[in-house]
């Protein structure tokens, strides 16, 4: 479907406000209607752009998979050297701290509401961390083209390694409401692979 | 309530029914008329044991936060030396391996379902999680004060490094129904330890 600029505003703000609500409530506690009437727009509008709710929240999880690794943060750079990587380590603690724990992952929220449950939401959410490993991965091969990691660093494992500090830090932060467990989990995944050094 | 031997097998069994139900289901998808059919037992008798589902589900994660940290494992001893702690990371690994990786964690589906959204719920997680920290925290103590760890080891860090390598591992192996990050999560987490010997 080819969407006019209008069009394209308006199915983002059908996105953003599920986003949101599915933050909040979940995404079984939010239905099609909630979604509507916070993106402000009328009767049977959002179905030309999203034809059933899993449609809709199949789509959240893309976006979601393409922002950057760390929500309300700029586009961040590459994460190819220690620094790069303990930057965005303490943008995600500090993203923590200033929701006093509250920041909601959509990603973390929906693998635990519907990771096992629905098969093709599972596969999109699947993309999506894959995804951002990916991300992780190429940077940390960057740094060991240029000597900063040992050649014999399995950086499917230390990619992993960062992927998991961060979904687990932010589950852990989210229920307990303290940046603690993201500050931990991001202290021992950074000091894990700077053990890889040359 | 004071329960008969016969009312706490009953009880027992409709929060077995109720846990496997929400592992496949979450929250959402379960209803309390589904648990009873579940657990085969008659009308109105599941409100004789939990007032409401949210009593039912409060019983559920207390009830979790209570079994040792690894589903499935006979109760494990004291993680108070690294090879009792290679012996719980290599059983989570192994865990997941057997259920390819579809081992499913109430705790960690329920926080992210429910996590945000309902306060007396996340009270219940949190305190399931915070019993699980101050075992590992005790472990950790026992180490340090044997000497195995440097005196200036920050236990509330490392019990909650091993608690979001366990939590984070989970969620990602259940998305992506690998037990690679559970691998990766823990020889982190356990590396991390073991930079703070003496």
């Amino acid at each position: 479907m080819t969407l006019t600029r209008k069009g394209q505003a308006t199915r983002e703000r059908i996105l953003d406000a599920a986003t949101e609500l599915i933050a909040q409530r979940g995404v079984a506690g939010t239905s099609t209607e909630d979604v509507r009437k916070a993106a402000g727009i009328g009767g049977s509008q959002l179905y030309h752009y999203f034809d059933s709710k899993q449609a809709l929240i199949r789509a959240v999880i893309t976006r979601q998979a393409e922002v950057p690794l760390i929500p309300g943060q700029p586009i961040m750079g590459a994460l190819d050297s220690f620094d790069a990587l303990r930057a965005w380590a303490d943008a995600a603690v500090e993203h923590q701290e200033r929701n006093d724990g509250r920041a909601e992952c959509t990603l973390v929220s929906l693998a635990g509401e519907l990771g096992t449950t629905d098969d093709q939401t599972r596969e999109d959410l699947c993309n999506g961390f894959q995804r951002w490993q990916s991300l992780l991965h190429n940077g940390l091969r960057a740094m060991r083209d240029r000597g900063d990691l040992r050649p014999d660093a399995d950086l499917d494992e230390l990619s992993m390694t960062l992927l998991t500090a961060l979904q687990g830090g932010t589950l852990l932060s989210q229920t307990l409401r303290t940046a603690a467990p993201m500050r931990a989990s991001m202290n021992a995944a950074l000091a894990y692979i700077r053990s890889f050094t040359t």
